[in-house]
C-alpha cells in the first residue's frame, strides 16, 4: 500500500530509544495496519460502528460474559470515568500513596470529579488489607469523607505485581467494608504476562469490579478502555464517559486497535517483550558497582539507584525519569519496541558513567 | 509500504456514505501518511516531542505571532478546557440556545467544570449583540451567575457562518462588558473557506481570545486543539488540559496530523470539498417538491424539512439526523470524502421518497 | 428576663417596613424565646442534641412516619443538598424558567454540585406535565444531560400555588419517566395555609420525594430544612449536608426554632398573616388606576405593574424589587410582621405616586 | 424584657458540661442581647443592612484599613469560600496532615470546590518552611497538582499556637513560592489571647492574605467570617459566598453578633477564660498518675493519654473525644462557659477512673 504525500515531515530520529516511559514508543505496525483496515467509508459515530460492536466479544473472551467495554482516550480519562461510575458524590477513594491517581493526574480526580483520595502506605506500591481497614475505621462519622472505593494498580507504579491471591484478599476486604474495587490497569498486560495468567485472573476472577485497561503503553497509537466487570456495582457509564469528554466520535479507530491487540496475542507479545527487556536490564545493572536495583522487577520497569554524578553523565545521552530525588532512584521502563541492543547500550553507558563517577570522586 | 497482518478484520462497507455528520467519515490518506511519518523511535511524551514543538509555528502562521496551541482529544474536551482557562470559578458563559456546549455535551461543562451556561436566542444559530447586552444586564447582582465569557460557534450548529465583521461586533460588545470570547471552531475551516478568508480573519483579527479548533470533522483520525489567541486573557492552560484528562501521552500523533492539515492546503481542500457537496445537495433538494431547505447553507450542512413518510422511507437506506422533530427538519452534513455521486444518489432517493410519500397521502 | 449589656448598638429603625422580600423581617418573638430555651449548658454538637432528636417527631407529625429531617442554614443550601441526594452525578434537573434555583442562586447548583438545570416554560411560575414530557423526550441519547429530577417550587417564585392535585399530576408524570421529585418549599407554609390544607397535602401525599422546607422567610432567625419524604429514593443526606458546609455545630439553635414553629401553630399564624396582608395589598392596589395586579395572588406576594415615574417616587420611601424591568412589574411581599397599617400606608403612597405620575405626564 | 411563650420546651440539662468541643457550649448572654437589639423592623437582606455595613469598621479596627469582611454560616463554609477566592481552578492547597480541612470537612473542599489538598507533616499541628519547600518542589511539572495556596490553622488542631514570627517565616516562604496564605482561624481569638497579642499580630502583620475567623466556638449562637486581608490577592468573594450557599438573607443577625464580640472585649474575655480553664485542667491532669498531657497546652485544648479502662469509666459521665485511638489520646476542650468547678469535677473523675483502672489491672 502506498500512502499519499503528506505536508508533514519526519522530525525525529527513528533510532532513538529512551527508558523514560513506555509511552515514549510509537504504535506497533499491526496497530497501524488495523487503523487502515477500519478507515474508509462512513460509519456511525460515538460507538455505533461495527468495530465497537465487535469489541464486546473481544473483551468478554478475556474478562468473562458480564464484561462491558467503554473505549476512552487515555488512562487519566479511564480512571476518572471509572471511579465516578462506582463512587457516589460523597465518597472517597482509597489508593496507595504512590498512586498515579494521586500523584500524576494533576489533581484531576479532585477537580474534575470531586473525588477525595485517601492515600495509604504501601510496600513497593502494594497495599495490604490492614491499610484498608485503618482507612475505613478512621472514617467513623460524617466529618470524614466516606471511603466507598478501593483503587489498586496492577502492575503498580513501582513496577511490582500483586498475585491474584493478593488481589482476592484485598477485594474481599474491600467488599466486606462495602467498598467497590477499581483497578488501574495501565500495565495490566505486563502484569498478567509476568504472572503467566490470563487477564481475568487478576481482575474478574479476583473480585475487581471495574477496570481501567491500558492500551497506549502496550503498543497502541492511543487509547485505553473502561471495562465494567461487575455491572451491578456500576452506574451511569455511558453518560459519565460523554460528559467527561472521553467519548470519541470516530470511535472505530479506538476499537479496531483493541481488536488488533486482544483478538490475537499481540497484547502478550508486546507486554512479554517489554518485561523480558526489563529483566535483561535488571541483570545488566545488577553487575554494575555503585548501581543498586532498588525494587523487585516484576513487570517492565526497573528501579535503580545511581549516583548523582553518574546520572548527570547518562543524561547527556538519555532522558531520565527520577523517581526519588532523595534516593537518587531512577525508573527505567522498557517498551514493546525496546531491543536487546538498546538495553545493552544503555547498560554500557550506565557502567561507564558509574565508573567515571567513581573515579571522579 | 507493506503493513503486517493484524488480528483485526474489515468490518464495514467502505462504499457506505451517510449524511448524519462529518464525523462518520474516516481519516484522509494524507493524515494516515502523517501518522506513519511520526511513528517509530522513541520520543518524549506529553508534548515534549519534535512534532508538537513544530506545531507552534504551524499555528502562528495561521493565527498570528501570539498564538499558543494545545492539542487535545476531541471537541468537547477542547471546549471544556478552553472555557475553564478564561472563566473564573464564579463565572457563567453566554452561548446560543442551540450551542453544542449546552445541548450536546451531556452536561459536561456544568458537571466537569462547574460552568453555568446562559443560553440566549439566536437567528439560525447566530447571536446578536442585543442578546449579550440583555444577558449581562440581567446579572445585576450577586444572586445571578456572573457572565464572564461569550462562546460563539463558527460555523454555527445550524450551518450558518458569522461574517468577520459580525464577529468583530460581537467581540467588541463582549469586551466592553468585560467578557472574554471563546469560539467553538469545530467547523472553523468550513467557515473560513466558505467566507474565502484566512483562518485568522474570523478569529485573531476579529477579537476572539481563545479557540477550539476542530480537526476530527475535517479529515483527522482524531484530534482538536485549543488555540490561545490572546494570552493575557487566558491562564492555566497546561494544568487545565492535564487535569481534564486531555493531555495525550503520545502527543506526536495528534500534532503530526495538524501539521499535515495546516502546513499545506489540506484543511482548505477538505473543507472546501465538503462545502461544495453541501451546495450541490442544497441545489438538488431545492428541486424536490415537498422538501424545503430550511436554513441558509453556508458551510457543509444542509437543513431541510422532509415529510415524515418520506423520512421513514429514506431511513431504510440512510441513517438520518433529525434536528427538529416538530418541524420534521433533517440536518444533512457533507464530509471531505462525500462524492458528487453520493450527493446525487441521496437526492434521487429523497425525491423518490418524497414522491412516494405524496402519492401515499 | 434581663439580658446583659452588649457592645452592639441598635442601628436600625424598628418601625421601618418594606415589601422587598419576606426576609427583610426579623425573628418572631416566640422564636427568640425558643432560642433562649435552648441556650445554656453543654450539648453534643452536629445534631446529637435533644432538640434535634425531638425534631424527627415534629416533622413526622406533619409529613408522615417516613419523614427524616436535616436542618440546614438557608434555602440555597437546602436546595443544593437535597438535589444532590436525589440526582446522580450525570443527571440534570428540570425546573421552571423562573426557578430560584436557576435565576437566583448565583450558579451554585452548577458550580458547587455540577447540576445541569433544564429550565422549561411555565405559566405564572407553574409547570405543566407537557413541559416535563418534552424535556425528557429531548434527552434521547448520551449527548444530552439526562433529566433525573424534577424540582418545583410551592409557592412558586411568582406568588402562585399548585393545587395538591396539580402536584400529584406532575409527580406522577415525573415518576413515570423515572424522575425523582424535589420541592423548593421556601414558602410552603404560605401555600398550605392559602390552600387550607395540611403541609402533607402538597408534599408527602402528593408524591414529592424530597423537600426544602423554608423557615427563614416565615419568622425564624435563620434556618431551613431538608425533609426526606421518600427515603428509598434518597441517598447520602448526612454526608452531603456536611460536605456542602450546611452542618451546623450548635444545631440545637436551628432545631429549637423549628420546634417552636411547627409543634404549635406558629407556622400557620405567621404564614396566614402574611397571606392576608398580601390579599389586603392586592385589594388596595386594585383600586389604583395605572396600577395593574399582574399575577394571581395566591400566597404572600403581589405582582403589580406600576409606571416608571410612579416607581421612582415610591423608591424615595421604599426599597423596591423589580421583577420584570421590561414590564415595569414589581414584586411586593408581605411578612409575618407586616401590619394592616403598613399595607395601607404603602397603598396610599402608591396611589399618590401613580396619580402624580399621571399628572406629570 | 419578657419573651412570649414558645411551643418549644426545655429539653436539656443546663448544668451539663462536657469537654468534647468548644461548640458544645451555647451562646454568651451578651450575644443573645445583641440578637435582640438587631431584631424588629425591616432591613434589606443579604448584607445591605446597617449592622453589616458597620462590620467593616469593626474588622478594620482589628485587622487594618484594607480588611474586608464577609460573614458566613460556619467554619467549613468560611474555609471553602476563602480557599476558592485565592486558589485558581487548577491549584492545590498545602496544609498540615491534621488539618480540619483535610480530616474533618467530609471531603467538602475536594467535592464542592475541587481543591486538592496536599497534606504535609507537622509537629504538634505546626508546619515548618521545609515542608512547604518540599511540597512545592515535588510539583515540578504538569502532572502534579500545582500548590497555589498555603493554609495554616491558628490555633492548630492540636491545641498549639504559632508565634507571630513563626507565621511570618511561613508566609514569607509561601509568598516566595508564589503561594497565597489562608489561615483557618476557628480559634484565632484563643491564640491571640494566649500569645497576648492583638488579632492583627498573627494575621495582617504576619503576612496572612485571607482568614477564616471563628465566632461559633467563642460564644456566638452561630457564625464565622471570611476576612480578606490582602485584597489584591483575592477575587470573587461576593460571588463565591453566594454560590457556596453561605450568603445569609437575614445577615443582620450574623453581623450584630460579631459587633458584640469584637467592638468591646468579649472576644478576649471568652477566649481568655477558655484558655485559663485549659491551663487549670492541664495542671490538674498533670498530677494524675497514668495520665499524660501529651501536647503543649497553648490555647483552650488539652491533649492527654488516658488508659482505656479509665476512659471507659469516664465515658459514663462525659462524652469523650478520642483524638488518637492507638495512643489512647483524648482531646479535652474548654469553652467560654466552662467553670473552675467543671474542670475540677472532671479532674476528680479522671483521677478516680485512672486509679480504679490501675487497681483493676
Amino acid at each position: 500500500m502506498s500512502l499519499p504525500q503528506s505536508a508533514a515531515a519526519v522530525r525525529h530520529d527513528p533510532a532513538r530509544r529512551d527508558f523514560t516511559s513506555d509511552n515514549c514508543s510509537g504504535a506497533h505496525p499491526e496497530i497501524m495496519s488495523a487503523l487502515h483496515l477500519a478507515n474508509g467509508g462512513h460509519q456511525q459515530a460515538y460507538g455505533a460502528d461495527s468495530y465497537t460492536l465487535h469489541l464486546t466479544d473481544t473483551f468478554r473472551n478475556h474478562f468473562g460474559p458480564e464484561a462491558e467495554v467503554f473505549p476512552v482516550f487515555n488512562g487519566t480519562g479511564a480512571n476518572i470515568v471509572a471511579l465516578q461510575a462506582v463512587t457516589s458524590r460523597w465518597g472517597a477513594v482509597i489508593c496507595a500513596e504512590q498512586a498515579h491517581l494521586d500523584e500524576d493526574e494533576g489533581g484531576g480526580p479532585e477537580q474534575v470529579a470531586g473525588l477525595k483520595l485517601l492515600a495509604v502506605p504501601s510496600e513497593d506500591g502494594k497495599m495490604c488489607p490492614a491499610a484498608i481497614e485503618r482507612a475505613t475505621a478512621q472514617a467513623s462519622d460524617v466529618h470524614s469523607a466516606q471511603p466507598l472505593t478501593l483503587s489498586l494498580a496492577q502492575a503498580t507504579e513501582l513496577g511490582t505485581c500483586y498475585t491474584p491471591e493478593e488481589i482476592r484478599t484485598l477485594t474481599a476486604c474491600a467488599h466486606a467494608h462495602g467498598l467497590t474495587v477499581h483497578m488501574d490497569g495501565a500495565r495490566l498486560a505486563n502484569a498478567a504476562v509476568a504472572l503467566d495468567v490470563p487477564l481475568s485472573a487478576c481482575t474478574t476472577d479476583a473480585g475487581v469490579d471495574i477496570l481501567s485497561f491500558g492500551g497506549t503503553k502496550n503498543g497502541l497509537l492511543f487509547g485505553d478502555c473502561v471495562v465494567v466487570l461487575a455491572p451491578s456495582r456500576v452506574s451511569g457509564m455511558p453518560y459519565l464517559r460523554k460528559r467527561s469528554a472521553q467519548l470519541a466520535s470516530k470511535m472505530r479507530f479506538l476499537s479496531v486497535q483493541f481488536e488488533a491487540l486482544l483478538d490475537g496475542d499481540l497484547w502478550q507479545r508486546n507486554a512479554g517483550h517489554a518485561n523480558a527487556m526489563a529483566q535483561r536490564l535488571r541483570r545488566n545493572l545488577h553487575g554494575i558497582e555503585a548501581v543498586t536495583v532498588s525494587r523487585p522487577v516484576q513487570a517492565n520497569s526497573v528501579f535503580a539507584t545511581i549516583p548523582a554524578a553518574a546520572r548527570a553523565r547518562l543524561a547527556d545521552r538519555y532522558t531520565l525519569y527520577l523517581n526519588d530525588e532523595a534516593q537518587g532512584e531512577l525508573r527505567l521502563t522498557c517498551s514493546w519496541d525496546t531491543t536487546e541492543e538498546d538495553v545493552d547500550a544503555f547498560s554500557v553507558e550506565a557502567a561507564a558513567a558509574a565508573g567515571a563517577a567513581r573515579i571522579a570522586n
